[in-house]
């Protein structure tokens, strides 16, 4: 059993968009904001540098009760002893990453569709990241958008609680949650704004507000 | 302490060059040829045709006592059981590695130079490839080629078993051994050969004469 997290905003970094202001600068600006839960996620990094920026988010989130989640990289979420690791349709099957994290960290899985979800091994996963919501360009090679129904959809399928994911801002926040997501996940609403605490403040108070 | 290994032809799979025979069948040729040790090296694929190639190399390699090495990745050696994980120096850092795969699988470490020797935590290294001995077109972020002047250097630092790497055919692979090498390794010289077992056969004669 994974400890305790919460979804409701959901921070995910792009090496991109945090790079003017720094990836532990945006981070912090956005939990100061309201960010619940925070995922490292650099698809060319290397393993050393991704090591290395998971060590200092762990060390910046750890004091504030925030969950530190890897994508992908089930070895550097445990040498880093981060909390968790989200991983892609394409990424280890959920049962090998289980086996090497253990049962308590958090295993995050996404999935597009339902029939993503049935073909998937859920039975060692904690929560589902569900989208893309809206098209988006922070990630090359996300599925067509699956819209607000979408999450509705999977909502349907399963009890395990659900971020929707995928071009989401304040506005759309709401709906996503009335959807049926238990948590916005973000990357350029957060990443890209011009303060990344003001945007996650208005993130987190329409997800409370629509919770 | 891990298990003995044979650098003696060391293959490096490439997805490209392998892929027209196929993964499988050009290991399989690569051993039959001579090939000592096998290195699964793909840095574009994702992590679960990775576990999934690994799991059918080791169920080649296995009963034939070949050791299976990952490049990088220590989550999918860990995963696919294979023998061991060949880091470079981007990647996750020697002691962290060697934290998740325990005492018993093998880990080597790229080194260009004396420099990256000196630099390196080697007390948890089995084996050290150095390189490129020669310019190559198969990786792309290799660093300038040292010659057998380059592998004697290091030769001259370590006791550690070393590989030479980049851009080696059977001309040269003799010159390597000689420099200091204790074995060879090879990715055109094998994956992209009309015949990837003749081929394994003459470098293997070279390596053997010279050694």
């Amino acid at each position: 059993m994974a400890k305790p997290f919460d979804l409701a905003l959901y921070l995910v970094t792009d090496p991109r968009l945090v790079a003017a202001r720094g990836l532990l600068a945006t981070v912090d600006a956005a939990v100061k904001g309201g960010a619940t839960i925070v995922q490292l996620r650099d698809p060319q990094a290397h393993g050393r540098m991704l090591v290395e920026q998971a060590r200092a988010l762990k060390a910046l989130l750890a004091p504030l009760g925030i969950p530190l989640i890897i994508n992908d990289r089930v070895d550097v979420a445990v040498a880093a002893e981060a909390d968790g690791v989200h991983l892609g349709q394409d990424d280890m099957a959920p049962g090998d990453a289980r086996a090497l994290l253990g049962p308590g960290r958090i295993l995050g899985l996404s999935v597009g569709n339902p029939a993503e979800h049935a073909s998937s091994d859920l039975s060692v996963v904690d929560y589902l990241g569900v989208g893309p919501v809206k098209a988006t360009g922070t990630k090359a090679d996300a599925g067509a958008a699956i819209g607000t129904a979408g999450v509705t959809a999977i909502r349907a399928l399963t009890r395990l609680p659900i971020v929707g994911i995928g071009g989401i801002d304040a506005g759309l926040a709401s709906d996503v949650i009335r959807a049926g997501a238990d948590g916005v996940a973000v990357v350029s609403a957060i990443c890209a704004a011009p303060d990344p605490e003001t945007a996650a403040r208005a993130l987190k108070a329409a997800i409370t507000a629509a919770r």
